[in-house]
């Protein structure tokens, strides 16, 4: 019943422990009878007396079993006490005890909220040598020992009491001040206190967004081709989405925009496409909207990763009647696991945003943001982004070189920065059937289609990243991409 | 422009450095003239020439200034450029500058999500001698130096790896199976890893739960009284609300029950009044909730706080049909701040919330995912469990005994466990005008008129926790309350 694997990081010891709790657990064990003995076990599985006695010793202090003098090791039925008084005859003789069991399948059925979406394999990096994926920072460039130094100071008694503080009705204080100054003047926002709400990454900014803006039944615009979820997210509040052509400056200014209650717009840095949207049009849009009397939700995602020196201005910043709602996250520029983003806007909008995240979530976690305040203060977060921009901006150079090689005109280098290149295959490649035959190589990408209203005839489309896979390795990779579509062309 | 204070805990060199930031960053320097020179400052402020010197040699390295030879420290442009394009006059001509500002206050009127809630104060503990605050841990109690171990663990480079792991689709493993093992078992439920998903704390399993459960002009039936957290998220999500009367064994078996789609309850530990359902009414219960087709959401709350060594099984492991939701966190047993919950259902059940979780929020933190794992694999979380019950058990103690010397019979100790007693005051008392008269001798409690439906009638109850306040200050601050009452009613 128990194997112990010797190829694991986790020691021998442990896995006994773990394994032996996990049986108690699931009743796999008699309560009256003694469990295998130090001896047996160390027998079957070939590992030392010594190491199954210090796993049993463990299982003791931990409460899960308890010696009897003589008789050996048992279940300890303190660690179960309230299944045992669950499985009493007497109490569940009372229930008609169903043979059916609730179908939550049929429930489900025709409401699912099961949409598609990216799903990063696990272990990309460990498990493709050619790791195209989006959203991962390659772990090699991110700088511990002062991530370390932040947490660590982040921690002490006095901290802690800090955290008693309810966290529900205000975000950390230094984090903020934080924000304002080294995130969102760069954006040329110039931002109060009262005007940032932080949020569970850029995905709770973008739904207490939709939320507060949007009624069910109305009507919210997004780009075509945009960002998907955004989309999955409209269709769960019940809010009915109207796709928005693009062209190489971004979000189309047609007439299609007069019909939406609020936009969804990714003005600096398109996604997918990453092109960027001149001053002028951004004008334009803040202009129409206003005369529509709408709103907008601007995400400016990536948008620390700059390649220019004076990288365009943000839509929020140029907006005069205060309808741009800004949302943003550290999760491209720090690390997404953080689940650090914010929400910019009129110290009223704020207010209700903090109650509607009251309501979901209370609050993102505090000792993270803490630690982040530390590290942006102490200057490691815009040395850190600097030196990836850095990286990123020579991984994307070579990136589109190989492109080019293989796609003359199907890739625009992204004009803003970022950390992905989007390219367009030749008409009739399937980026799906492509993803899997190059899958076997060690090559990870994600297909674009779906970032279409219309997937069916964009489904030459994909979306390849540079920030996780090393530099050396990029050229092979595409040089693999473009094989196997010879191949599958000749075939 | 700039002050300094020399109680902060903050350097002087630091509190220079943040001012001078935030005033570039809001525009108060001009370009072109220099910014304040370091003796300037130092004479100005009656500070060393070197901590300000300090202070510029920071600005300089985030890049906040630069240095002209000769002429001082400038603001670097570089820190806003966007900001300065926006300024551009010959773009900005293009908008319709706008006199008039978008009226946010209107536009959420009538639809505003600024319910009433409980807002502990911040830096409660610093503030209030006598901290009769709920769901608050005393720091004097968290083993700090075993939760560093965990955190410096978790944070070595092969963890960071891992963080590319997509954990939209799968939580953190070893934290799944420790909940399975320490806390789900200890409360009769038998899960596998498919079954429970982790939240971001407890109010986003039960925000998820209700979103999959029940549709918008369905009805959820709440204890009254009961969590009006629950009953303000009903009301965010359009779903109608019927308050269900309860008795000293809980919800009581009424046909007002029969009216709603889907049960919200507190069978173990009844919140806020405290008492415990017997295990028949939870059978009966479930019976009736079986026949009539409901679903059920258990709030299975402080659950690892039990002052019985076998404590009452939860409504969840006596569910054969399925119809139960299982909710609960780690804020009450561990640290709030972490945001730790999880949501315990069938595999199917457990599915839709992850999608319906990856559209809000994604996921919660990582690292804290990994810490926590480690702290509870490690032993760590049952012996803090342990120690905190015992010491929260002799703190009720002492607070029943010095509530029975003022107010016999208005309170029972809570036959579960947790940190909380609940208390009737005399008919008439107001505890909200009470509140408001103790502060001043530095005590804290929460007002419970608000978690019933008719508050107007039930002013005179109150929440007094015993988490976080010293056991020598208990019946001091108890005594202050009861004076103060006196008093009002000699009044």
């Amino acid at each position: 019943m128990i194997a112990v694997d010797r190829e694991s990081p986790e020691t021998l010891q442990k896995q006994i422990r773990r394994q032996i709790a996990i049986g108690i657990v699931n009743r796999l064990y008699a309560l009256n009878r003694p469990l295998p003995s130090i001896r047996q076990l160390s027998r079957e599985l070939g590992v030392s007396v010594t190491t199954v006695s210090l796993a049993y010793d463990w299982l003791r202090l931990d409460g899960f079993v308890e010696v009897r003098k003589g008789a050996g090791f048992f279940v300890n039925p303190a660690v179960l006490p309230a299944a045992g008084e669950a499985l009493d005859p007497e109490l569940t003789g009372g229930v008609d005890a169903p043979e059916e069991e609730l179908d939550y399948t049929a429930f489900f059925r025709g409401r699912s909220f099961n949409l598609p979406r990216v799903v990063k394999p696990a272990d990309c990096l460990a498990r493709y040598r050619y790791p195209f994926v989006c959203g991962v920072i390659d772990p090699s460039l991110f700088p511990i020992d002062h991530w370390r130094e932040c947490v660590r100071d982040s921690m002490n008694r006095f901290e802690l009491e800090n955290w008693a503080t309810d966290y529900s009705s205000v975000d950390d204080e230094m984090l903020v001040e934080q924000i304002i100054q080294r995130v969102l003047a760069k954006r040329g926002i110039v931002a109060r206190p009262d005007q940032v709400l932080v949020t569970v990454g850029g995905q709770q900014a973008r739904h207490l967004a939709l939320r507060l803006l949007v009624s069910a039944g109305e009507t919210l615009g997004v780009e075509d081709p945009g960002y998907r979820d955004v989309v999955n997210m409209a269709r769960i509040e019940g809010i009915a989405v109207e796709r928005l052509p693009i062209d190489g400056a971004g979000l189309m200014l047609s007439e299609d925009i007069d019909r939406c209650r609020c936009l969804f717009v990714t003005p600096s840095h398109q996604f997918p496409t990453t092109v960027t949207m001149p001053p002028e049009r951004k004008l334009a849009l803040l202009e129409r909207t206003h005369c529509n009397r709408q709103f907008v939700i601007e995400d400016d995602y990536e948008a620390d990763i700059s390649f220019n020196r004076t990288p365009p201005a943000a839509l929020k910043s140029l907006d005069g009647w205060g309808n741009v709602v800004y949302t943003g996250s550290l999760s491209q520029s720090l690390l997404p696991g953080l689940r650090i983003g914010y929400l910019v806007a009129h110290s009223e909008f704020i207010r209700e945003a903090r109650a509607l995240r009251h309501h979901f979530v209370r609050h993102p976690a505090v000792n993270n943001q803490k630690s982040v305040a530390l590290f942006m203060q102490r200057g490691y977060f815009d040395r850190f982004v600097a030196g990836i921009t850095a990286v990123y901006q020579e991984r994307c150079a070579t990136m589109h070189r190989a492109l080019e090689r293989h796609f003359p005109g199907a890739s625009a280098p992204p004009e803003y920065g970022g950390g992905s290149i989007w390219l367009r295959l030749p008409e009739g490649a399937d980026a799906g059937v492509l993803a899997e035959r190059v899958e076997a190589e060690g090559v990870y990408f994600e297909t674009g289609g779906f970032t279409f209203s219309d997937e069916r005839r964009n489904r030459n489309h994909i979306r390849l990243g540079y920030s996780a896979i090393d530099q050396s390795l990029i050229a092979e990779g595409i040089d693999k991409i473009a094989a196997a579509l010879a191949d599958a062309g000749a075939a």
